[in-house]
């Protein structure tokens, strides 16, 4: 059938170019998370409270997915100079060639983490690999509990998993148990970490993402 | 660009195939609406109070579309016997093709209304044409006042924006003046209702729903 030949191809060329990607974050030792989650889950909120706590300690750059708008862009754009928004048009997901781009516009010698903020979607996301060290999933409270177990390909490839706007759930159907039922039996290994964006309730991400930071090889020695 | 030429190839087929699937549909005196939302914003719950609102009154028939699970097809069959689930695997959207398949599972000259529930995505779902007479796109409170301006293309191309989720309003960060602007700048001509369907709050939309039905003309004339 052409048209799985031609998904293949399209696959393994973004393949091809990931892995350039993912040998140029390694060789300037920048630790990089492709964050995929749905529109509204609060991702870009969450990088907001990243960069403000990181300020002075880490060096964060964002490349930031999105249709038309530069909206998120210019949101982190306060907290942090290494912000480069990327317009996808009507593409439902950035593609590594994209990242590609974005990289060559960023000084990553200067970095110690680079978040890349996917296109707001819980689908195509998951199967472009971009060159990150890791994906996290994004859910969100209000979406209902059931998003896990609907996205089974996301909490596969995903190393953490996000449950934020625990603030709504007395105000929204949604079993917590059932949850993290669904994600731990897609993916035993998974880390499952449940905050609140908006009541500044994010410790743990901040915590894991900072021994992330920690673990990077010394520059230039990977494969040494 | 080879990658062009494929993707207008597959729209323009996917055209074809949705004229007929509206061929058929107007034939049988359906009415039919293709309703596009993000994951979570309250699909299959709308569609199960409307089920539940229509019942002994008008005849209603679901196609609904997930990647792997049957559970919102699960949800609705509790409601209605006309519910197919398609199963899109790894897709992220439903095209015309999936729906004819479905349509053939279903009594059309039986049917009133048929909703076909899309794939949880704002983006790819809206250039897929499937044959319905109108594509609604509905958002949440929870998701930010920010997400009709950046799904330009969505409320371009729909008929009616419902916003779910307004008992949350006093709950989360959401400008509901900021997001009517948003919509009615990029449509000026569109109908924006604001719902809750948790607390049954959904009258406009039953109102809508029952007017297009009285105008769909009578079965075979159409053309006369």
């Amino acid at each position: 059938m052409p048209t799985v030949t031609v998904v293949e191809n399209v696959l393994k060329l973004n393949d091809e170019v990931a892995a350039l990607n993912r040998a140029m974050l390694r060789q300037a030792g920048v630790f990089a998370i492709n964050l995929i989650g749905s529109p509204g889950c609060g991702k870009t909120s969450l990088l907001e409270a990243t960069l403000k706590h990181f300020n002075g300690t880490r060096r964060v750059g964002v490349l930031v997915g999105d249709l038309t708008t530069t909206r998120d862009g210019d949101r982190l754009s306060r907290y942090c100079d290494d912000v480069v928004q990327i317009n996808t048009g009507k593409g439902c997901h950035l593609d590594a060639n994209q990242v590609r781009q974005g990289l060559q516009q960023i000084e990553l010698a200067d970095l110690d983490l680079l978040v890349i903020e996917n296109v707001g979607n819980l689908i195509c996301p998951v199967g472009f690999d971009l060159g990150q060290d890791v994906k996290v999933g994004m859910f969100s409270v209000s979406e209902g509990d059931d998003k896990a177990a609907k996205h089974p390909y996301l909490v596969h490839e995903a190393s953490l998993v996000l449950l934020n706007k625990t603030d709504l759930v007395p105000h929204v159907p949604f079993d917590v148990e059932l949850f993290r039922r669904d994600v731990w039996s897609l993916n035993p290994e998974i880390a499952l970490m449940e905050v609140s964006v908006l009541r500044d309730a994010i410790g743990p991400w901040l915590e894991w993402t900072a021994r992330r930071l920690d673990e990077v090889p010394v520059p230039g020695v990977i494969g040494a």
